[in-house]
């Protein structure tokens, strides 16, 4: 399980401010697991693990054999939490280089944005290779990926005629136009259970089909999944999430507000990307929350420095890593020793990444940064389960404690803006 | 050049309060464009593009044709703003897909982290391949690079032998490690000239070689620099980078000090994180500064919506674009129409995305969200020239005005303090 280390943020946090949060964070838990029958579904995600059935464990697997063995290309289009939540597992979990590396079916995401260069750009690469197509999306209603989607079906029934439907599969919500679609046209249907909410939908099969497509056993996900739920449903600072959201929230109530989540690998870039949706969408409504952005240490170390220095600018940093794998990489002989690194040699690349993250914490927080520490373990497929869980609800956590209700949603009044603004037909 | 529409700030600036900034934008100005001969060097990159001699050009080009005509691959390893500019560069004019394209030769960045993982996943990619190095460090101290730079110098003398020499290139300061390196190995050697800062070496040859072998034309960078040099060069609120620098400083003023750079393509991303270490360098010092953070549209839409309904959190939006590409690219038919965009269909994707674009300006400003619009034109060489030029001296700029030395340095704090923790022998 993730290990929280907030032994520097006491430069600026009190042991009384953090325990002056225990009620406010005791009373957003239960509200978390609360259902409200009437209004918006939003808590079922916290109780998700367990009811996650055999059945649609069953068929992912089967869909993932019929992928592997039929296509050299999954194409994922969609958008919101589960779409960019499982690129960036499937880049933490294989590297960000894996369709560089001949691993097949290779992935691609479509539907993210409108430009038609990146469009250009997916049909060179899926030219004179063969496809499978699978779409998330929940309320079936985003422009993006349905103008993707249009295309790529027309595509494949150019390319497979009537045997396309073989390789299409959506996962949406119940009564979604997707839904009839998947439906009427015999595609494979994963229904998104309603009461998962978007953020939640990380563990469902929209997000676990690509997941197991590139080797990630959805068992595995959903069994750490399950046991983050045991483990942080504790409700006592003996929680780690308990930690981290407490002492987020005293430092939002300090003014300190900024949030630079610390990462020491590109592969967790899209990790980051995730994240800084999560939070934008959960915590920052109404002019409150954090503001989150993410960093690749040693590459920003730099920046960082010259932002940290004389400290004072409402920034925490939250440094996220996970245990050495087993291989070790040492640092080269040199014997001219140019960059005078030579007492290095022989020492592994991990020894030196640690020292660094310990330097940076030693100097950012002799600066007056808080700097909270996030141990996630060996990075194996049970834990993707607990990272994404433990995010969520520690943001959700967050969210709850000042007040904002993190699931509320009015819908995306530009979506609906610009249907307005091209002409669509009033219903 | 790149057009800036500030009509969408009026609902938080007034027009006193912008022209209030003027004199300290003049006077921000002069400062940059006046060297300090005793000082930091930093100004240097301000009349840059016109500093660069044709013999320079002539080796990246005999360079750049030489790793075309022997390596599958060139690896760029450093670290700052060339390193990650000359990416962005590459993602934003070649499509982030490059590498899948199967465009030789491919180009792969090392020496940003200190990742085992990520370590070994480049030798695989490496592995039975070609391969040249380019190597960029101002100092030639950062830690990241130098352990990459070691092994991969290593695994090149092991395989080509004497030969190695004739496949790796060193941009490094006049007087570094590096450049000691490179004279006694018989590396070719791009001298960094010392005062063009690391902001400024987006346009020296450590990115332009990359770019050139990613079939960018110097030449054509440099004169779009050069351009952007004389048209931002005047002094007075005629010119496009007064009015983005105006704006950002009358709103951080106001306390509305978050930006977020929304770009409409997945090969923008990088671009995001070039200019958020350019601002946090540059600008965010000792408390101060605007905080950046980038998002991509339409996919992180629904967050924002979510995030700007009811305003008032301190975020102003800066939407960057091009000119759409001259093929069309049509949203298909779909007779049983599913999703109900069939009245879009036969209208071009980028007829969709200028309607999203609007729809967003319309209702973020709506709820009182501070706009800034940058047109940048056609999306060619000579543009991206302009473009970093145009976002490097807007930082310069709102730093300076707001009492910031952008460009002073106190080199990086916890590499020292690494050094020591890891042991180095004291000199």
């Amino acid at each position: 399980m993730i290990n929280v280390d907030i032994s520097n943020v006491w430069t600026c946090v009190s042991l009384p401010e953090l325990l002056g949060e225990e009620k406010g964070i005791f009373d957003a838990h239960n509200l978390l697991c609360t259902h409200k029958p009437d209004g918006p579904d939003f808590a079922g995600w916290l109780g998700m693990p367990d009811s996650v059935n055999a059945r649609l464990i069953h068929s992912i697997r089967r869909v993932t054999e019929k992928i592997c063995a039929n296509s050299d290309v999954l194409v994922v289009c969609g958008t919101g939490g589960a779409c960019l939540g499982a690129k960036s597992a499937i880049d933490l979990y294989c590297g960000a280089g894996r369709n560089l590396l001949g691993h097949m079916p290779q992935i691609y995401f479509a539907g993210d944005s409108l430009s038609s260069r990146q469009w250009l750009e997916l049909n060179s690469l899926l030219d004179s290779r063969d496809y499978s197509l699978h779409i998330i999306s929940a309320d079936g209603k985003a422009l993006g990926p349905n103008v993707a989607a249009r295309s790529l079906r027309w595509m494949m029934e150019r390319k497979y005629g009537p045997q396309a439907k073989e390789r299409i599969s959506v996962a949406t919500l119940v009564g979604s136009p997707l839904h009839r679609m998947g439906q009427e046209e015999g595609y494979e249907l994963f229904p998104m259970p309603r009461e998962m909410g978007g953020s939640g939908s990380m563990l469902t099969a929209a997000a676990l089909l690509p997941m197991a497509v590139a080797g990630i056993d959805p068992l595995d996900v959903l069994e750490g999944a399950a046991e983050a739920y045991r483990e942080l449903d504790v409700r006592s600072f003996d929680n780690p999430v308990w930690l981290y959201a407490g002492a987020r929230s005293v430092l939002s109530r300090k003014g300190i507000q900024k949030e630079l989540l610390c990462v020491f690998d590109q592969a967790l870039l899209s990790f980051g990307r995730w994240w800084q949706r999560t939070v934008w969408r959960q915590e920052c409504r109404e002019g409150l929350g954090i503001f989150p952005a993410t960093a690749l240490i040693p590459d920003d170390l730099e920046a960082l420095d010259q932002m940290t220095a004389r400290g004072r600018g409402g920034v925490f940093e939250t440094l996220l890593h996970f245990d050495p794998i087993a291989k070790k990489v040492p640092v080269e002989m040199d014997w001219k020793d140019y960059d005078g690194l030579g007492f290095l040699s022989g020492r592994s690349m991990d020894f030196v990444e640690q020292h660094v993250m310990e330097a940076m914490t030693e100097t950012h927080n002799g600066e007056g940064v808080p700097i909270v520490d996030l141990q996630a373990g060996e990075l194996t497929a049970q834990a993707l389960g607990q990272l994404f869980y433990f995010f969520e609800l520690a943001s959700a956590l967050t969210a709850c404690v000042s007040g904002v209700d993190p699931f509320e949603t009015s819908g995306s009044p530009t979506h609906a803006c610009a249907l307005t603004h091209l002409g669509a037909p009033t219903m």
